[in-house]
């Protein structure tokens, strides 16, 4: 799906005002914007600002640079991912406790699924974003990895339980953002895990 | 395993005397012993080419930057393991194709386990280092992946596999300098992969 910049901004405006309206929703959007549009090297911190309708001071209060901008629903995630784990039921394995994170995960890009395309055009296009981006799935990894120990898994099993299912969402997330079909990236996490037991086992 | 920065010079200096006696050879040591005794941040290029006997311009002829030296391994690495990939016996499955790359990996590092370790130390205490550590195995993945298709592996199966496999590489590498012996990175290559088939089938 090709989008012109006009029908992202409506879009991406559709999308950023029902999700957060205020300041910080604001800059996410402007940032989508014109990083999509511009390239993110050729935008500021003070075009951000102003295409928000802000101050510099103001983006400062909220993000440390404009890169973070584009990552501001990784702590959510990694929030949602673990309490999803520290609530699995007792005594289950390691796999299955990691895997009680897909639904929460997936449930946050809902709607999401235009935003996430044009966000992953952008950092397709910056060597820069892509470092962060991993960086950030590291993180998310390792505080699966901690919630499976906090359970009680020892510690090289909570290592492969999250790290696997962090690259699995990974994987089946670039998988759902190729597709048109913006439902289906629960259902993707699961195929591509059935499929990587598959591949492993055959 | 703590080593003095005079032991780790003298260390650094017999692996890459060995290893590597050019001008990147000792523009690597140089990296090796600064980074880690005064700090990444506080060490510039100048700094590592004084140290080699070198200019800053001769610097320039080997690496883009300074944290390109901690990495000049990376290609060398990709070559080995797509190499092997390629060359694994005809119509042998993704995962045994994908391992066959394994023993060539864990070749390069015999006898450079006290130089992993402290490469790893100065990459732990740098996020800007952790970035491009995880690049650099985001592209492993995907040349990986790549070799896989030309295999005539479907691209999804090639994906899951050469990306488990660089997964099980990176936690395998990470318990590998973790502990005192130096030998067994491929058994415990070996071994994470088993482990990780027992997590996702248990």
């Amino acid at each position: 799906m090709v989008m012109s910049p006009g029908a992202i901004a409506r879009y991406a405006g559709a999308v950023m005002s029902r999700w957060k309206p205020d300041a910080d929703g604001r800059l996410i959007e402007a940032a989508l914007v014109l990083f999509d549009r511009q390239g993110y090297e050729d935008t500021t911190v003070a075009d951000l600002a102003a295409s928000a309708g802000l101050t510099r001071r103001t983006f400062f209060r909220y993000f440390s640079d404009k890169r973070e901008v584009l990552f501001s629903g990784a702590g959510e995630l990694e929030r949602l991912w673990v309490n999803a784990v520290t609530g699995a039921p007792k005594g289950c394995g390691a796999m299955v406790a990691m895997e009680a994170g897909f639904a929460a995960v997936a449930e946050v890009f809902t709607e999401r699924h235009s935003f996430a395309k044009i966000r992953a055009r952008i950092i397709a296009a910056n060597p820069e974003l892509q470092e962060r981006e991993l960086i950030k799935l590291e993180k998310l990894a390792s505080s699966v990895a901690a919630a499976l120990e906090e359970r009680g898994i020892e510690a090289g099993r909570a290592a492969l339980a999250a790290y696997t299912g962090v690259q699995i969402f990974h994987l089946a997330f670039a998988r759902w953002i190729a597709q048109d079909d913006p439902g289906g990236l629960l259902p993707l996490m699961h195929e591509s895990l059935e499929e990587l037991r598959e591949v492993l086992t055959s």
